[in-house]
């Protein structure tokens, strides 16, 4: 006689709206996606499509530039507020990370909210990191985990923003039919995204985030950040390092 | 000669999704409404609109306990996990807060999620109570207001919840169009009213905390705490109670 197979218990599809909000969940139980659209989780992708061997994310400006004493010939990228920091090869600029800059190279990377809602996260079973660049790719390998899944957005200085919110109810979308049991973030999440998905840049041009990124002078930034899967690769961290999934 | 009009700075409409994020709001420089639609809120508004004297909000069940030993005619009124604690007159229903029980009387008041969200806006300009049964009230008022507001969702155990998030997205559907600045949150909260509004009740059908209200038996309450526009009363905190605007 076989064994009685043991229905597991409901899988979760929960969604964090900022890293001020990771304290209430218990990160240990899930596999997090980390979301930071505009734009570290965007260059990380592509820097990770395009052959950058490992990214190092770090909290602190300071630990990034320890890195230039180790020796070794590492890149380094900071942003702040937006904005690369002086003495940095590059920021989080998605066309910083092209094959011919990033391939075969690691990256030390610190930037205002996606490095730190990282860091908040490293207890989860798994961390992988998610934009709209590798939506199809990320959702695809979410369904076949048996686990429960936290999709956390690292916001706006600890805020909620559209932009990530955004990218959690897309991948609300593709998973909703897949038995997971999902929270009201992730409802949320899911309806804002179907009013936005036919135009997503034109949904987030009304908000406030959007006219501080336009004085940036980041509008191309912008358009490359929504487009969805130009990318397959799935960065995930291990150890101290964002590698490619296998 | 006339002195010239300063123009003033532009007034933000902002929604805080929870009460672990009023920390990142000078709450000081605005009108805070708090939001707790089922039920806390909604049952003040019903109270003071059927002449209770005042509403002292306490946190802990304890300091409400402590009331009974001041000799004072006070209702005492506790709430845990939606459910009347052992003990105490009545809970959060809104149904015991009918004038037949309340006129004249003063309720001391603890539940799990609105009082917290209350005790931690203490420092802003004014606290006011909003709740679907007094909308359109409270909009009338804030319109002739000359200052920032913010909308402070109350949540469950800290968390965005779906409910008072789509009340905050009614009044910024009423406010949106009078010359405030509105933030992310608020965008978010207002699209999500507009997707709810023809049937608020079936819209929160969808959600794990709907389940768990029904499991409460608590139906008939959510169907009133959605009801529009039954009372016109805007209860104001004053000191430590909450009274009747006037």
């Amino acid at each position: 006689m076989s064994q009685p197979i043991n229905k597991p218990s409901a899988k979760g599809l929960d969604v964090c709206l900022t890293p001020a909000l990771i304290p209430l969940y218990n990160v240990e139980d899930y596999i997090v996606v980390v979301i930071d659209i505009f734009r570290a989780t965007t260059s990380i992708c592509y820097g990770i499509e395009n052959g950058a061997e490992a990214i190092i994310p770090v909290s602190q400006v300071e630990e990034c530039s320890a890195y230039l004493e180790k020796g070794f010939d590492y890149l380094l990228a900071a942003e702040r507020n937006g904005e690369v920091v002086v003495g940095f090869d590059f920021g989080n600029s998605p066309f910083s990370y092209t094959k011919e800059k990033v391939a075969g190279k690691t990256i030390v990377l610190t930037t205002t909210n996606g490095t730190h809602a990282l860091h908040l996260s490293r207890s989860a079973k798994k961390i992988v990191i998610g934009a709209f660049i590798n939506l199809t790719a990320i959702c695809n390998w979410l369904k076949q985990q048996d686990e429960s899944i936290l999709l956390v957005c690292s916001g706006w200085k600890n805020n909620f923003n559209l932009e990530d919110t955004l990218f959690a109810g897309a991948v609300v979308e593709q998973l909703k039919n897949s038995g997971f049991v999902v929270d009201d973030p992730a409802l949320a999440a899911n309806d804002l995204y179907n009013i936005a998905k036919d135009d997503l840049n034109k949904y987030l041009k009304k908000t406030s985030h959007s006219e501080r990124l336009k004085k940036l002078g980041i509008e191309a930034d912008i358009e490359f950040c929504l487009k969805i899967d130009l990318t397959t690769a799935i960065p995930i961290l291990d150890g101290d390092r964002l590698v490619k999934l296998q």
